[in-house]
């Protein structure tokens, strides 16, 4: 057994944003040398998930917007009296910091419309975002 | 280590539908002849999800129900422009293509009120879920 | 490669409730001797839910609040009829039942901010946290 690690590093623009990291993962996933086993995309902060979706311009749109429907900013959370930032901190935690995908035959299994975004949440800043390679 | 793929494939015959894969699951990790390790259960589409949680036929349609309330069809997505199914790809992309659970003793480590679904969001279609055991 | 397992016991005290699970973590994965791999955190339950985020008192009452309002109790949900707790199976069904971090070093992989929390959905009960340390 093998593990593999690399790291990207995202500068996003945006509050709320939606950036596609598919290309780095694929490469890290190549660089492993991994033929069977799986990916863990993790990124290491309390404001922002992975997803998993098709790379539509439109959905990347939505995706912000419904982001901001369902977690508004300001709406009278506790931990805004600390940091103003909780509508970010209770999306990250719903949604999930990381996403797992199999690894076959030295490739990610993801479907045709499946990319893989980091999902910033209370940018702009500069992300990390942890890639595990694991298995034979 | 070793690793074991098989897939599943499921024909969905509503919009939105719940349809337990547990069995197709549990003989897959029978199948692979790994003690201990882990099981990943990825559907490879950006309009479904995997879910765990209890086969009772009330929640099943609830689960429905919820899903169509928090994601309504046609709210003037701009991907509807594209392709009439946004409000598939949102509820995808916040669920996770995924789930994965330990496996010890030959056995997927689930509770007795976990089964394990397939998601459907934009049916009726036929959907392919990839089951990967991983581990000695 | 190696696993290994081991179990927490949380026992909660309200209905709705976050529980820093993080130190148990933490020395589950010290005693697995496991340097390169990931850790499962697996709670087996239908009820509850693992979540990732920063440990603020006061975003913890806002995850509460912020649960209750998304998957009210009573909204006439099918599965009240078997058994009064349909939100907290929804809840527990879109959130998940684990989450997985990236093992290095001896060490998970978790930014400043993220802790591991319990998501208590239908307490106060008894709970078992499945720990699985996988790797080399």
């Amino acid at each position: 057994m093998k593990t593999f690690f690399e790291e990207i590093s995202v500068s996003t623009r945006n509050r709320t944003e939606v950036i596609d990291i598919t290309r780095h993962v694929e490469e890290i996933t190549k660089k492993s040398v991994v033929t069977n086993g799986l990916c863990i995309i993790h990124s290491v902060h309390s404001t922002t998930a992975i997803i998993v979706n098709e790379h539509e311009a439109g959905l990347l749109k939505d995706i912000v917007k419904k982001v901001q429907q369902d977690f508004p900013k300001g709406a009278g959370w506790l931990h805004d009296r600390v940091d103003d930032n909780a509508d970010a901190h209770l999306a990250s935690s719903f949604t999930g910091p990381s996403r797992i995908l199999p690894v076959k035959d030295g490739r990610l299994i993801r479907g045709t419309w499946q990319n893989i975004f980091l999902l910033e949440l209370d940018g702009p800043r500069t992300r990390r975002v942890i890639v595990e390679v694991l298995g034979e």
